[in-house]
C-alpha cells in the first residue's frame, strides 16, 4: 500500500505521472491520495498533512510526499524506514514530523539509478525518483538497496508551546476546510479545564472547552480537543477561521481558567 | 465495494484518515470516491448526490456518507440496509433518499464499541465509526451485529412539485460545475412537449425543450432532461446559472406550452 | 487499468456515476484519475493532459477521455487502438494527441448498443456509452466488436513553433498550478544555448536556461526544459504566469542569445 500526499493540485496531470510510474513498475500496487493540495512549497503543511494521516494507515504502508521547492538541486532523495512503516521524498523535512511519531530504525539516501526511472529530470523526481521507489519498496526490495545508510537529515523545527506565568505562548498550526483553527496545544495542557481565555492578534474570546462542534448556538465560537488530540477554534456550523480572521502561523496566548 | 461521499474537501487529510482506517481493518477493499465536495453541513445537497451516484454501482456495494454537523451529539449513527446495498452514516438523512430508492429493508443503529476504532474522538465519527463500520461489514461481519435494529430514522422531506392551474411550482436542486440548474421536475411532468415556459425570480424565458446541450445556439439557453431524469436548465457550452444567476434553492415556475 | 480524464470537477457526481457504470460490469477494474478538471469543452487543454500522462501508465492500459461539448448530436463516440494501448472518447479530438504519440493501429466507432447500458441518456455518453466501453474492453471483449472500422478521425491542429529570422514564434500551451507557462517549444530547440531572450505580449525577459526550479534568486524568473520536454518559463518558487500575467495561448517570441 502506497499513499500518497503532495503539493500538485489536481488540475495539472503530475499526480497521475506519478500513480503512471508507480504502476508500470509494480501494477498490483493499492494507491491512496492523502491530499495534493498542500498549499505550494509549504513544507510544514506537508509534513503536518502527512503526520496527521499516517497513524491511520497499516503497518507497513509506505508513503511518498513531494513537495519539494528544491527539486533538482543538491538536496537529498531518502527512504526513511520506520518501526510502522516506509516515508518516500525529498529530504528537506517533510517526511520527518510523520517518521519520527512512528520511530525511525534507519534512514537510506537515494541513489541507486537502478531503481529510479531511465531518465531522470531535473524538475520532478516525484515521478522519476519516488514514485519509482516507492513501487520497488513495495514489490519488496530491501530498503538498502536504494543506497547509502545516512545519519543527518533534515528535520524542520515544529513550534513547541512555552508556558509564561500561566499563560500558553501557542500558534495556530493549521486552519482546515471548515475554518477550524487547530493550535499546537496537545490536550493534556488543558485536560482539567472547563474554559479557557484565547487572546488572538486582535480579538480575546473567553471559550467554553466543549467535547464537539455543535455545543455551542449555531455560528457562536467554541473550543475542544480535535480528532488529532490538539486544541481547536470552532464555531458551530461556520468558519471560525473567516469570522475571527485567522490564518496559520498566527499567534495565540492562552489561558486555562 | 466502498463508496464515500463527504462535506470534507481534499485539502485536509481527514477523507484519508477515513480511508486508512478503512484499509487498516480491512486491506483488500475496494474504495471509490463519489464527492468529498458537498457544501459543509448541507445534508440535503449530499444527499442528493449519494442518490445521484449511487444506481450506477454494483448490488451489494456499501456507501458511506459523513455530512455531519451534529457529530458527537445525541444523534444517532445507522447502518441501512436494502434491497441493492448497504448505507452508513449518521442519522440526519443523508443517507435516506438514496436508501429508499433502492428499497430499505433494516436499519441498525452502529452502538457496538467492537466494530469502532479503539478510541473514539466526539469530533470526527467519520473515522472513528463509520469507517470501521463499513470495513468490517465489507468483511462479512453480519448487519445486526452493528447493533440494535431501529424503525423511526430521520427522513428530510424533499421538495415536491406543486400544480397550479396548469403551473408547476418547482426548485431548483442543484446547480452543477457546469452551471447547468436541475430541478425538481421530473421527465414525465413534461415528456409531451417540445417548448416550455420558465419563470425565475428575475427572469422569465421560452426555451425549446431539447435533448441535449449543443442543440441551440452557442451560450444561448436551452431546457433538456438531464442524465437522471430531472428537468434542467442549461446554456450550450456556458453556465446558465452564472447568466441568470440562478442558485440552488431558488424557485421555479414552469409552464408547458 | 483504466484512467480517466474529463472536464467534470470533483464537486458533481457525475465521475462517480461513471466509475460505478465501470465497476458494475467489471468489478476488478483499477482505475486511476487522470484529472477532472479540464476547463470546461476545453478539447485542447484535455488532449494535452492526456498525452501528458498517458506515456507513464504501462502497455495495454485503456484511457478514457471525456471533454464532450456535441454529446447527443451527430458526434462519433470512438475506441482507439495504438500500439501502447486503447483510447475511449468522443471523436473530436481530445484523444488524438496521445494515441498518435502511440503509434495508432485501428479506430472503430462505437456503435454496438449491446456494449452500452441499457439506457442511454443524450446528455451523458461518459457515463452511458464510453464507461461501459472500457469495462468491456478491460475484461477482454475485442476491439472490432464495438462496431464499424473508421478512418477519418477528427484530428486537432496543435500549434507547431515557426521559426522566422532566427525568432521562435510560439505560444503558451499551458500554465500549470504552480504558475509555470509551458511553451510549445520542444527541447531541442533551445538545447545550444544557456541564454534566451522571450517577448510576451507585454514584457521582454532575457532568462537563463537553467536545470531546475531553484537555480535563481527567490521569486526571479527563469527558464527551463520542463518535464515533458518542452521550453517552461517559471519563477522560483512563485507564480510566473501570475507575476507576468500570462494564459494558456498567449503568444510568445523566443530567440536563443
Amino acid at each position: 500500500m502506497i499513499t500518497l500526499t503532495t503539493d500538485f493540485g489536481l488540475k495539472d496531470p503530475y499526480m497521475a505521472e506519478m500513480k503512471g510510474a508507480i504502476l508500470t513498475i509494480n501494477p498490483n500496487a493499492t494507491l491512496i491520495d492523502i491530499t495534493h493540495e498542500v498549499e505550494k512549497f509549504n513544507i510544514r503543511m506537508g509534513a503536518f498533512m502527512l503526520a496527521s494521516a499516517a497513524p491511520y494507515f497499516p503497518k507497513g504502508a509506505i508513503h511518498v510526499a513531494v513537495v519539494d521547492p528544491q527539486v533538482g538541486t543538491q538536496r537529498r532523495a531518502i527512504l526513511v524506514q520506520t518501526k510502522g512503516g516506509f516515508f518516500v521524498g525529498p529530504d528537506n523535512g517533510v517526511l520527518m514530523l510523520a517518521a519520527q511519531a512512528q520511530g525511525i530504525e534507519h534512514i537510506y539516501e537515494l541513489s541507486n539509478p537502478k531503481l529510479m526511472l531511465p531518465q531522470v529530470s531535473s524538475t520532478f523526481h516525484g515521478r522519476d525518483i519516488f514514485a519509482p521507489a516507492a513501487a520497488h519498496l513495495d514489490k519488496g526490495v530491501a530498503p538498502q538497496e536504494f543506497g547509502p545508510e545516512i545519519t543527518d537529515p533534515v528535520t524542520p523545527k515544529f513550534a513547541a508551546v512555552e508556558h509564561k506565568k500561566g499563560v500558553l505562548f501557542a500558534e495556530v498550526l493549521y486552519v482546515d476546510g471548515f475554518g477550524n483553527a487547530v493550535t499546537n496545544i496537545p490536550q493534556k495542557e488543558v485536560s482539567k479545564s472547563d474554559t479557557v481565555e484565547v487572546n488572538l492578534h486582535h480579538v480575546s474570546l473567553r471559550l467554553a472547552l466543549a467535547k464537539t462542534y455543535a455545543e455551542n448556538k449555531f455560528h457562536e465560537p467554541i473550543a475542544l480537543i480535535g480528532s488529532h488530540g490538539f486544541l481547536e477554534l470552532a464555531l458551530n456550523q461556520g468558519s471560525f477561521a473567516e469570522k475571527f480572521r485567522v490564518n496559520a502561523g498566527d499567534k495565540a496566548q492562552v489561558s486555562v481558567v
